[in-house]
């Protein structure tokens, strides 16, 4: 039993709803959240720039003594996750080779990804997916709206609503939908009345069943302490936070 | 006659608003416009991250011996102005200063701000206001969600009139709105049918006319070639810039 924290890191509060799906599974985990506010948002940013980025955060959580890094952040993700495997011998898991995984076993063959204009634009979801895989087909659409949409709050008022449908309005026949950016499970009621015969794939359900392969449930421990590290204030990740854990989170400032 | 460049920088394409006007003043004016993208959205950093960032804009303009600097942007007005004016010697001119005594000219006591969230939290324009004059009341009101809008071209549709709707709703009677972002002129339309007996204050024409005190208008140059760089991919500065400008602009990466 390794009693070392996971780190994770994500551009905002996003991969929170990532860390709550972790924490359902592994209460006895203690986990180390690191939300990268100074340079929220990842979405619209360079590759070369995402990689410098993330190699920020991982250095971050390396240097707390973590076992494993998880990247809870869609864009980090599609654009980083391949280079920064070369660059570590620690185990860093992303949200898209499980999700592929699991879209495969499920054998579905129409998928839709929404993300980020960065995530879209890098095209790994579909070669991801397409990979031993010719009959899947893939349709993208970039959101950039949805992620500051949600760092506002409001993710199910009729604003939120009309630009959710006017984002799926381009998807006619699928069988799933990945949320393929880790504030988008905060839409999902929304998203689900929109495309309601549609499997909506929260990464962080996904990733939360793959730790299971490579972690023992520790059920000695229940009471753990996480930490929440931010590196900008931003007025509304506790209030979103409380959002999404139903519960208060301290948080502390830090500078990388 | 001096035949330098004007330097001018914003996170974004929202300067452009700015731009735009000042060459309605200033067509022979030559314009150096950094858009500072890799680092878009300002509204939600520090003050002290906003000062770094800025420094870098400016002394990457000074490099290409520009006469003076607009800041054409709200947030690194407010954060950052009152400190860049002190660690520079060219003339440094922002968006709040000009509008202020436009505002004051004007003998306006009920003045709404919208304005990004960093841009509210500073609380610049509200003091600025009330510097001398104390029968001025100013009705603040933070908009994180139009800047993102503004990048996604929506400035016209339902959703930006129901999120305009919504962010106005707190202002029952003002005799003049500050767009204290530069993006915001985008949706000025929109915002003038939701406030319709309302003096809607565009920066950016207030700049270009408080400009006609420092700048002696070259009507012997007519056709000058403005520069755009961008400090990282952004798709869809190009397509706001032809919304704004009606004409398509060349635009460069660099690094700073």
């Amino acid at each position: 039993m390794d009693n070392r924290p996971i780190g994770m890191f994500d551009s905002g509060v996003g991969g929170l709803t990532v860390y709550k799906e972790i924490k359902k599974v592994f209460p006895g985990e203690k986990i180390i959240y690191l939300g990268d506010t100074k340079r929220f948002p990842y979405g619209s940013k360079t590759k070369e720039n995402i990689i410098d980025i993330s190699r920020e955060c991982i250095d971050y959580l390396v240097n707390k003594n973590v076992k494993l890094i998880i990247i809870a952040c869609g864009t980090a993700t599609s654009m980083a996750l391949d280079t920064l495997k070369e660059l570590y011998d620690i185990p860093i898991i992303g949200i898209i080779d499980p999700t592929v995984s699991y879209i495969k076993d499920m054998k579905y063959k129409k998928v839709g990804v929404i993300a980020t204009r960065g995530t879209i634009n890098s095209n790994t979801w579909e070669l991801k997916l397409k990979e031993n895989n010719d009959e899947i087909v893939v349709y993208n659409k970039a959101c950039p709206l949805l992620a500051p949409l949600a760092e506002e709050g409001w993710t199910t008022n009729k604003i939120a609503k009309l630009t959710i449908k006017e984002y799926l309005s381009v998807f006619s026949d699928i069988d799933s939908l990945i949320l393929g950016c880790t504030h988008y499970p905060l839409f999902e009621k929304v998203i689900k009345e929109e495309l309601y015969d549609v499997d909506v794939v929260n990464t962080g359900i996904i990733i939360a069943e793959y730790l299971k392969t490579v972690l023992i449930i520790n059920k000695s421990r229940k009471k753990v302490e996480d930490l929440f590290y931010l590196t900008d204030v931003e007025s509304n990740f506790i209030n979103i936070a409380r959002k999404i854990l139903n519960k208060k989170i301290n948080i502390e400032l830090i500078e990388i």
